[in-house]
């Protein structure tokens, strides 16, 4: 048996749940690996709190840098979260040769290429299981079981949030605000939720999965986000009506040696497997050109499955420290090559959900339909809604894949359209094929 | 880069995926992992068959023994099959202090404690994720991502020709014997199928899931084993109205200490993922005390998916030889103890469906409800159909939870009863709860 020494940096929800985990199951572990994980140090600047899990005398500190300097500490446990000291105690670490273990992915998807050029040269290990999909093991699946893949594309449903609210939403019928409001007072989401909501969270989690999969750091700047804020009850009801769900996606695909990246809602089939991921659950739809389809499906957030990951993430960091691995691929497969291509989303095919609301006369729905047939996009269905006390009726088309650019202009034109009187509401339809 | 040199035991369908998937990206994984796989040898009795994929002149031999015996093999992978000759080369290889690489399912059920035990003492390691749920990395989350979280339970659908078979049986409403034959032809059945629908290939994987999860190698004869021969499309249909679908399963359990462990056709509900899961794909459900409910899906068989699996593996025991690792986790975790305890199989404690043919008079059923109530089985639901023109009416009952030996006992009562005109038929009804 060989002890590994654990400096913890954050004594919040994860932290917590981490030391809880290791004192429940540390034995275990021990037993299967070998390794016997030790809590030494714990960071935070609230030490008075009680986190609701026993903590040895004199490991509570609240300096960090004190943890990190430490000579009898093996590897450091980032769990403050941020872009600012998160930071600079990551590189400290690595610089100091220590093995880092976060489930930051702020950091990572602000400060990727840094923290992985810094371990690569210090030639130590940064490990970051927790920073996607919380408890799925889903970036070990990408870097192990699945390394003789190419991977042609990812899909995930990526923040337990959103796919809660749209799960109420679909199930009760209720509006967005309110399942909004509910989610607060539950504690499923955040004040203020923007993060959340506007899918930058999922963001972060689709470049760290993207970086991954291509072999270098993506820049946030490289991904097109829309979240789900302001979806229209209607929207629910139609997809539904159609066979679908709404899903806020993170798509990732190899267009043929660009890499397509994108966070928004998305229209997808009932009988198809990412359909069923529902409440807070998050999943990870990954197919490579050898193992074809896989999925990964688990709780996405949270004290104990986020801290189950970063458990699984000290074990292997404590072996890798053991054996000398020196740079893990967890830091190679990042560093692969200096940049990506990327495809324009304007470049980007896809099929579309579409929600007009037109002038209910003779002629309107020939005028759309000429628009669509100038910018190439094929119909695949139309329904027409009885129209409104307004005199307006809604129409929902679902169209057959075209590019984004022919998409956007022809949105323009239809709004500019006397007959179109208010925006219309356009979402990705992805059917997978 | 380092080069690692490859020696290919057995040239099938899946010695066939892994030359070609290592040809195909075999400079990618050098690029993700700093390691360049090289194939040094293939042996098989057959050298003169075409395989469908390109190998370079004097790299096939007939003599297997030889390829283990060659000083600049690193490791080998053993894809002969079987449990005899499979058997002395594994044991061969790592004797001679090679790590070996294997996708032999039922040579690690029937002699995984004498090849875990070997590796340990010659500090090598066996790699064998290939061996469950094919391209799925299953056992890989087990050892490493959750390698914090005690097992409480594993549901697993491991099999895709069951799999496939009861998809079509439940969407076309064919009978059993139709299908199979249909399979058969199609290549997705073997002939003779006993060792798929008999559920051998399920314990076989069962087995080893069971062992990793518990510590210590569990023998084929811990798994009470039931397969789908012969199942009536009337079970089919009767499951469909009330709301479930019927899949063969695999059902691990932590109960108080004790390993709960079988092999069953199994009543799931229909809006549980696990009923999602069609066609020959395979998926695996892992319930850990930390990271709650996760879920593993994809091909469980076939030339490239279980050759994905096999790859990672050869990269995985690539870099634990280049890092003088010793005995990876995934010898460790299996003889973390000498033995477990089971729970015999008449005190698992489990809702049933059960379909009985009653005579069509009064009193049929009060006789049937008495039984069952000194048994202590509730009832959750009873429909009882329309009598058939024989005058026999049937009854299907789903049932709550009650004991193994309850259930068996109720049966042959029942049974024995002047109004029951056919042996009653008896499944297990699982609800996750």
């Amino acid at each position: 048996m060989k002890e590994i020494r654990i400096g913890i940096l954050g004594f919040g929800t994860v932290g917590a749940g981490v030391v809880e985990g290791i004192r429940k199951n540390g034995a275990l572990m021990a037993e299967r690996t070998g390794i016997v994980p030790v809590i030494a140090k714990i960071a935070d600047l609230d030490i008075a709190t009680d986190r609701g899990v026993e903590v040895p005398k004199g490991v509570l500190t609240t300096d960090a840098m004190s943890v990190i300097a430490d000579e009898k500490i093996d590897l450091i446990v980032e769990l403050v979260g941020g872009t600012t000291v998160a930071r600079t105690f990551t590189l400290e670490a690595l610089r100091r040769g220590k093995p880092v273990v976060t489930a930051n992915k702020a950091l990572l998807a602000d400060h990727g290429e840094e923290i992985y050029r810094t371990a690569a040269e210090c030639g130590v290990g940064i490990y970051y299981e927790a920073a996607v999909g919380g408890g799925i093991p889903i970036l070990r699946a990408q870097r192990a079981g699945l390394i003789g893949n190419r991977i042609e594309s990812i899909y995930g449903i990526l923040n337990g949030t959103c796919n809660y609210i749209l799960t109420r939403m679909e199930r009760e019928g209720l509006p967005f605000d309110s399942v909004l409001a509910d989610a607060q007072k539950l504690g499923y989401a955040e004040t203020p939720p923007d993060l959340d909501i506007d899918g930058i969270d999922t963001a972060h989690k689709a470049v760290i999965l993207a970086s991954m999969a291509y072999g270098a750091p993506v820049p946030m700047s490289a991904c097109p986000t829309r979240g789900i804020r302001g979806l229209a009850a209607q929207e629910m009801a139609n997809a539904d009506e159609l066979g679908y769900r709404i899903k806020l996606l993170a798509i990732i695909k190899d267009n043929q040696g660009e890499v397509e990246l994108s966070v928004e809602p998305a229209l997808v089939p009932q009988e198809h497997m990412v359909a069923s991921v529902s409440d807070s659950f998050n999943a990870v739809f990954v197919k490579g050109d050898i193992v074809d389809d896989t999925m990964y499906y688990g709780r996405g957030a949270g004290r104990m499955p986020t801290g189950s990951a970063v458990i699984g993430d000290i074990m292997e960091a404590a072996a890798d420290k053991l054996n000398a691995v020196g740079i893990p691929v967890s830091v190679s497969m990042m560093l692969q090559r200096a940049a990506l291509d990327y495809c324009p989303s304007v470049n980007i095919v896809k099929r579309c959900y579409i929600r007009l609301c037109l002038e209910d006369k003779p002629g309107s729905m020939a005028q759309v339909m000429a628009i669509f047939g100038r910018h190439n996009i094929s119909i695949a269905s139309v329904v027409q809604k009885e129209r409104h006390e307004t005199g307006y009726a809604p129409v929902v088309v679902l169209t057959q894949k075209a590019k984004e650019s022919e998409f956007s202009a022809a949105m323009a034109e239809i709004e500019a359209l006397e007959v179109s009187c208010c925006p219309p509401v356009r979402m990705r339809l992805e059917d997978f094929a």
